[in-house]
């Protein structure tokens, strides 16, 4: 298959990352930049500037970026912040929640789990109620957007409850940063961890934290790696604009690109308002093929999107993914425990001339699976 | 500066990377493909399959791609395959083999280190000595090609006395692979560590690790992180051929050009041939400049050079560097405690062409610092 490659067009990515990117982001790859040159440097810096000010105060928040996916990133977060003393408490109802819950176990960090079902949102009131009977716990972290099911947690509420008891609040905002506008003081976060290849739309190489930067100053020594250890990243940066290890230079020149753009599109409004109508447009659609959506209305983002596989004899997942591939269009699996779902990602460089155009791949593909609108049961 | 870039020619790297690469490398990161594609997972397995070929037998070794840089896979190394009661001795005579030290304290590995001076190769009648007096030692480790000096190591010695103790082998062979021929098995190396950014000629974004495939399937449970799992990373590529979390998708797509290029070029034996070249014209242009090399004759490798400052009351190494710089050629400091030096990297898509031209570079830079032929003291 490799050697005989056709003349191609690359297929549409409705998924929730590696994304579909602009031409100029990949074009500003054309360049071997080295890792310490000042051009590249100044654009580290850049990029870092603009980072913190989409969502906070620079003289209050710092941005480290971090080689690796954006799981580098929180289990930098997590193995480089928490005192040997600290105890963290997560809030889970996905799988990145259960992910956090992996890695402070590896690390043998004191844990306790608050854990929902995926189709609903933690709930404050618990939150509350164990932050009161346990004032052991220093940290809480919790997924913003959970990819899972694509659920969209209310972290501000969390965030009020966290500062009271004067913990630190971690939150991951993977797949939601730079389509949901987020304003860290106000939500009380203190470290927020997102990706490179999300709603930035750059492509897959690192991910970056948002600190506040009293906070990170305050975890020298708790590091439990070398090369995710955030607090000597962020020193690094800091003296010199410099990595302690290779940077990926061609992920960051096009992140930089990507930032412009996002400018340019209009900021984070103007982008989640594009996130939002590929939603709106892909919800009714489906829903008019037959498909229902996995979670309740008030608890969805714009971000990704579950369906339940449609109930008809007929209908197969595997063919119904293969098939949209074929014609040029990649969805997403299932990460449920609970509920045979698939999902379609609504972010990265689509519009919604893409969106109806997967809707007409996603018609004629049920129509070859032999399932037509009459013979659909209800 | 980030708003007024002139037309550019990107400067030549002569650098330990990340390097100057070929157009159709940097090229071949213009698509976005999907992680869990078909294709991308066909190309994620053929490079995985490459890489053993180039150094050792298929049904005997694999591959593990590891997200970061070279460090990441470092450290992926010695925090996943050593037992708890294992104990680990170091071969150090740089700035990489301190790295490896540094790593193994925070992991809390029980370590034995033999410390060499920077011009020197670690002593394999030390080695030898070492492992006869303490047979707590399970496994040992060492850097081929130590770029802080550009030295080059007898791996093939060592190895034999580290397999006649019964013990595991690895070997940082980050800036050699691909230019030095390394036959793994011969060498008794159970584990090699590169990078995608050196050698090979590709972009930044992963490492690599060659392991003999039994001695890794023994490392079950060793892992002392969650991203930088090496077993767990195997099983994920080996299972379905996708990586656990997000790959640097557009990296690897210009990683598996660049081993195309490999091929074309006709192999490690002809890369190094390329290289040695550049290093035979660059060490007799500087010495017929007035520089001396750091390392005796025998210890050189082709990698990379470290030569003396210029000893004359001109020569000042930021001017000198910078003055390169603005002319389009990036040289690279010194990392040495014992010596003024600087590097001049012989790596990456650089032709004889290119080395005369950063020779005359050299040259009008030594003039216009008023430092000329005549004027410089023996």
């Amino acid at each position: 298959m490799l050697n005989r490659l056709p003349v191609w067009k690359d297929k549409a990515l409705f998924t929730p990352g590696p994304l579909t990117t602009s031409q100029l982001v990949k074009q500003a790859m054309l360049r071997d930049l080295g890792s310490r040159d000042t051009e590249f440097i100044a654009i580290v810096q850049e990029i870092r500037a603009r980072l913190v000010a989409l969502c906070a105060e620079p003289n209050v928040y710092t941005t480290v970026l971090m080689q690796g996916s954006g799981t580098f990133g929180i289990e930098a977060v997590l193995s480089s912040i928490i005192p040997p003393d600290g105890k963290l408490l997560l809030l889970i109802n996905g799988a990145y929640g259960e992910r956090m819950r992996k890695i402070a176990r590896i690390y043998q960090i004191a844990t306790k789990a608050l854990v929902f079902p995926e189709n609903t949102q933690p709930d404050a009131a618990a939150l509350a109620v164990a932050l009161e009977e346990d004032p052991a716990i220093t940290h809480v972290a919790v997924v913003h957007c959970e990819t899972t099911t694509g659920i969209l947690n209310p972290i501000k509420v969390y965030g009020e409850l966290v500062k009271k008891h004067g913990c630190t609040y971690i939150v991951d905002a993977m797949s939601s940063f730079g389509a949901y506008p987020i304003d860290l003081q106000n939500c009380g976060i203190d470290f927020l961890v997102s990706s490179a290849n999300k709603c930035i739309e750059g492509v897959p190489g690192f991910s970056f934290v948002i600190a506040r930067t009293a906070a990170l100053q305050a975890t020298r020594g708790f590091a439990r790696t070398l090369s995710l250890d955030l607090f000597a990243q962020w020193e690094g940066l800091e003296r010199d604009g410099q990595f302690r290890f290779t940077p990926p230079t061609h992920a960051l020149l096009a992140f930089y690109q990507a930032l412009q753009e996002l400018k340019q599109e209009g900021g984070i409004p103007a982008r989640g308002a594009r996130y939002q109508q590929n939603y709106a447009l892909t919800l009714a659609a489906m829903q008019a093929m037959g498909f229902r959506p996995y979670l309740d209305e008030d608890k969805r983002g714009y971000i990704i999107t579950a369906f339940y596989y449609l109930n008809h004899p007929m209908f197969n997942f595997q063919t119904f993914y293969s098939r949209l591939s074929e014609k040029g269009y990649v969805i997403y699996p299932g990460k449920l425990s609970q509920a045979d779902c698939f999902r379609i990602g609504h972010i990265g460089r689509l519009t919604t001339g893409d969106v109806r155009a997967l809707m007409a791949a996603i018609s004629e593909t049920l129509q070859e699976m032999g399932i037509t609108a009459d013979h659909r049961p209800e």
